[in-house]
């Protein structure tokens, strides 16, 4: 007889209930959900009560071992992924980058290759930096290999931008292949101006960061590429909105009939411009950069109101030394760490502290469901039912803490949010049936983690 | 130990996808899902191989044994509640209505007492006729009864009729208390009119029907009243929207901000005013009346594009006799039957013969776990999850069949949708655990229904 | 030689422009505007210099001599029409009323016949009460006598009141023979209810006015009128409105492609409820009433925006023993005279004391030349220009003066604007090239005003 | 004593109205309008009896003598605007362009002397090509030579190429200076990658043309422009929208509140992609090309929807040598002549042989007042009123004729419109007083045209 693993005694959250029920795990699946498990003696059981039981978080937006071609972070998959865990992050999608000249495989290849250590399970968007006209279909190679979303810039002049015309036609070739687009959007015109002004004025120190990438360069951007993605009739995903704008351009698009979705981050939702004044400017760096006082509040709203779709971390995990090399955003590596706190701080912030911002099958729907419907997991993962992967996070919403880099898991020596109080706490983590951290104590292995394969259906 | 009824092999239908589970019922409730049961010889097994297992189908909108002071229709609660049973609806949410001098409470015994036969389980809505200014809080009487839906009509001057002041006043009242109004949207005027001018040309038949109630009498009051709730900052559903433009409004206003629902019927999807000119005009008298040809097509259209909110039948079981007295629509009663169709009707049009319209889950929010939600019966009830009533329904996709009244289980001997093809077939329906309908044979029993109180939560 | 007027030294406005301009009369009609004219000792010259020379205001609508069946106004069309000319009016577009039992031919030269003494040109809207279904083409014989303007109510029920059927069907109509509807609108179901309410509790003091008419019920008529004319693709003008919200729903119509029209009155930009807490509330009974603080201002902000086509008075001219004849709002009669301060108020509180809001060009479209487009009088009235109606008034910007109801000239002793500065004062009035006012004095004949028949054309 | 010039008999077309008067003009201006003018011997009358008697054509947009730094149009400025004379035309704006490292001083100064030989007056638009970050106060040096519109392009790398940066720069700088930005929109991206891609095929011929330059390009543009220009809270001008959805866009902003303007041309109303197919494809190269079949219908919908503001020509007369130098659009100099043409096309295709397009207050709209109002030459221009110049054209709509280039005054020897019916004709052009062309024959002489300064004034 198989041996289970029985989560009792929990509030079971899917993404449209919480209701009381036991969860039993067999090998690597949820076998059932059931009011009353049975336990035998040969069965593992995680006495949930009082805790949450939630769909394991899929990020969907990371950067483990990211190597942008000028700077490396300093972490490698077993150790990203390994933050994670004790996040109560299942998933991650994290990015394959097509270096100039590697074919769509080698840099899956590549990169799968870098993420054999991984502790959770993981898949990957891929970054398509060179695609000439003609080679579209390859993208169709990608689906294949079940990487069906494709991710594009309008900014990061030359290495990784995508013109106006690049842009058209990979969301089309993306209807073609069924595909979608993801689109880091900043007016790459508007960046390198007011960059150049504040390098012309000698402004280059941490504290001007936010002055060289305006709020109006990402809105623009967001709705120039929604106008295209429309015209192509191709859906569109808009990473990391940083401003209430952003959003509501998406959400118009999608009253107009566009299949258009859109992620924020819990750094957008938290911190603001203030911090480049303060004492530690260097751990803020990272594009978009963090916005004016008042935008969080005016994110949080949309995401209350149901009008984002995903809430992710874009985390990168670049050491101290990297941050503080020189008083320059111009050559300061940007990216925070973020896995690690993305569901205590969205708990927090929008179901604890803050009752009534959040219930918690929205959390659930923008941590775990969403993410897994619009990116190919689901029903796989992203949701507590039979037959799915039992990917599972247990949540003490009793605990209480303070966010402290000292006890988090990343290379970096540093937190953005160093200070700020949380409520609940992780108390369990478990990957495809595997508990990988439990009572605070880990039990991560390098390649636990497998690639997930994805392929889209947006017809429910 | 505990009896057991095991749903095996089937396909389960949840609101966001479609998985392989069999479903453990013990007693009313259901005890687990699981993706492989293990059935001791105590207990009972249905195959449900090659089977959707559906929520049990909640038809928000009926009139079992209807009083209007003027008709009754010819059923009576057992007879209506099974018809239901053969269709796997296991709840209806029908009407308790004020007559002029009664209390809310004796309005609700008195209906609540015609029910005790109902053979599932029922809610009522309440048409509230008579609350003078001053008595707005009485409706918090509905509230703690579990009736928090209060129906108003802008027509049917003057026992049902609800003046603009009315209106207004209810959905104020409602935001106080915590109630939903829904309308019955029809201009007065507009179709006192129409009808006074076929009155006066001596054109009472049954074919001039359509005309004495334009459309644009229902979408006028559509906007009117959306226009109010706006005001009143109180949710509000529309019911029987017959034409894509009310759907429209709806769809606008809930754009704007507001939360606005409403639903259709399976008549103004599948049917049109051509029947009016035909052999059996009388059997389609009802208020508001068929449309023009294409308004179905337009319809479908809204329902597959999420627009739709609920479909429901405004099922009326009059006899033949009844519909056949005299050959002057202005006299005779309005209202068709639907319960017993309309899951078959919304799988074949909306999946079977024309898939891609809607999904599965698609069709299990609209005929589920939407009434659920807005009415507050969930996740009691339109959820297939552990704890939640045992109200399911086994449908095979793979049968095939004609719409016959003479196999129909209605008092009437007529039926609305004679002739038109089936997909699929309803094989089982159980009603809190209770096998009442399997294998062509029912198991009905007089006061095996309950009434099901209500507690609207908007707040997921 | 015929004998010419010429008003030298002046500015003149067109609807476009202020110009440096002499304006030469002949007769009854402008016979040249010129750079310099050069009078003949036979030539009666008016010297300007410094002052605007305006196209004579059009009052879109008054109420000389009204007798409402209840109640009848102190003024007769002389005494009405002559203190129009103290305030540059020289056009009064007033109403016959059609009386039950009456054709519209009677209800016209009963009018008319009343309007024999007036000082100044004068055109009739038609109150249509009385219009049953199937005489709709007798609206062309309004078209034909020159009055192709229809005013409907939707409120004073029974008299004036035409339900929404009504209105429909006259809509309709008006698009058939080329006319226009123009709506009061107050939805009064709300409006009684509020009044029943204050009766009830015997609030029915003057201090209580507004409260019996409330915003809302202005606005939900606006959109339902707008609605109904939508759907019979017929122009409408909604009259008097109090509020920005009423204007911005007809803003939209017009932005939706509909042909709406919208006048608000100087009562509605420059007072608000607060008079009826004041000493002398009775002046301020009128429907719809004085609207709650800060309401002025955003109407202000309609006008100045180019939303509102008209401001008119809704004059009203009632003695002041019949406004205090009895402290109760509902027997009061509504009204307040305003004829003969329209012009110094838009003047003083839209170009002179506010400049900016209004250029000048901009108050000669709202107070002469729309009223004159859209009722059918342009371009013989409402423009200076050769061959149109020798109406004008000079108008001194330097002057400087405070309103009192002593000054004026009306049957009332009250104002509703005493004490109120105004900056700018008639210089002079011409009426079909005679001066009927200059320099303090009156040169009014009974009789020489003379009925204007109108025709529509929207096609510009 | 003066000598006058008396046009009589006709019919004088305002913005607003037709009516019938007499034009006398003294010397450069307009003294007079008036019913019945009285010549004496000493008075040149020209009878204008069935005429319409216009103000003259001020065409907005175009490049006479142009010298784009590769090619150079055949004209020069005395055989450009006496073409002009012909037509109609008696005001052209046309453009200085700064080349770089020019001031604009220079660019004005030696665009002026070109320019000295003109036989109408000109005012002139302002190429910014270089105009480095800081310097932005240089604009206001434009304002003040009477040049305060600027003109941008989307498009054309790297010569004449703004960023997006600059152009919200140049907008932000204009609402500073008092100044207008109008912009060619085409996307560059989408232009350069259409082209190239054809460049790759070998598909340079001209019948490719359309295709190197897609719709999409142009509406792209104009969507990210207006978005630019709301967020600097600039008004902004869209040159030669050739697509319907860009004065949709348009359209759609101003009712947002933006102070967006647009204009279109006759080719684009006229002719469509079919001639690219034809015999003479190199006669209708120009950017934006030439669009699909129906195109023009809809534009004419907008057009007599007034959602254009004006309508210009893009005028360039180049050879026909020079157009077929090679059978590659790449390299063929694009652009039309059209000044001639100007008036009688969009007579006859909008008011004559279409009657109820355009009335002729609304011609004169589009052609005279509206690029009069927007570039600042309103009153002088754009009016037939005393002390406006005596810019005057007179139109017999009796006549009949056909368009043929060897009938017409350019160094070109083909036009677009060859063979095209034309209803009415020119009878005579006065430019400031001074009849330059009457009966057929011209009386242009080089210097008449003067420079006419402009200020803008958007407050009406």
């Amino acid at each position: 007889m198989i041996q289970r693993l029985i989560i009792q005694g929990g509030t079971v959250v899917s993404t449209e209930a919480e209701i009381r029920a036991d969860v039993i795990v067999e090998g690597e699946r949820i076998a059932a959900l059931t009011q009353a498990a049975q336990p035998t003696p040969e069965d593992t059981v995680i006495a949930a009560g009082g805790c949450y039981v939630l769909p394991g978080v899929i990020d969907a937006h990371t950067h483990i071992k990211l190597d942008t071609g000028i700077y490396r972070t300093a972490d490698d998959w077993f150790t990203g992924t390994r933050a994670a865990a004790f996040g109560g992050v299942t998933t991650v999608i994290d990015f394959a980058t097509q270096f100039p000249g590697q074919t769509f495989r080698e840099a899956m290849d590549a990169r799968r290759a870098e993420a054999e250590s991984a502790a959770i399970d993981y898949a990957l968007h891929v970054m398509v930096t060179d695609l000439p006209p003609g080679d579209e279909h390859k993208l169709g190679e990608l689906v294949e290999m079940g990487a069906p979303s494709f991710k594009l810039y309008t900014t990061y002049r030359p290495n990784y931008y995508a013109d106006d015309a690049t842009i058209l036609r990979i969301l089309r070739a993306s209807v073609e292949v069924g595909g979608l687009v993801m689109v880091h959007c900043e007016n790459d015109d508007l960046v390198t101006a007011a960059t150049q002004a504040l390098v012309k004025r000698g402004d280059t120190g941490w504290r001007f960061h936010a002055q060289a990438r305006p709020a109006l360069a990402e809105q623009e951007a967001v709705a120039r590429v929604l106008f295209l993605a429309e015209a192509a009739n191709a859906p569109l995903y808009v990473v990391h909105c940083s401003t209430a704008r952003s959003v509501e351009l998406v959400r118009q698009a999608r009253q107009r009939g566009q299949a258009a979705y859109c992620e924020t981050c819990p750094q957008y939702l938290l911190l603001d411009e203030r911090v480049y004044a303060g004492s530690n400017p260097e751990h803020f760096i990272l594009q978009p950069p963090l916005r004016a006082e008042g935008e969080g509040a005016a994110l949080w709203e949309r995401v209350a109101g149901g009008a984002v779709d995903v809430i992710s971390t874009d985390h990168c995990d670049y050491s101290l030394a990297q941050k503080r090399a020189k008083d320059d955003f111009t050559v300061t590596p940007g990216g925070l760490p973020g896995l690690e706190t993305l569901l205590p701080l969205v708990y927090t912030y929008g179901c604890g502290a803050a009752r009534g911002r959040l219930t918690m099958p929205a959390l659930a729907r923008m941590l775990s469901a969403n993410p897994a419907r619009i990116f190919g997991l689901y029903p796989q993962k992203g949701a507590i039912l039979p037959g799915a992967d039992a990917d599972l996070v247990i949540y003490d919403p009793a605990a209480a803490g303070t966010v402290r880099a000292s006890a988090l898991h990343y290379i970096a020596q540093y937190n953005p949010y160093e200070g700020m109080p949380v409520r609940g706490a992780v108390r369990a983590t478990i990957s495809r049936g595997k508990v990988i951290f439990q009572a605070g104590e880990d039990d991560c292995t390098p390649g636990h983690g497998r690639y997930a394969p994805r392929r889209l259906n947006y017809n429910r």
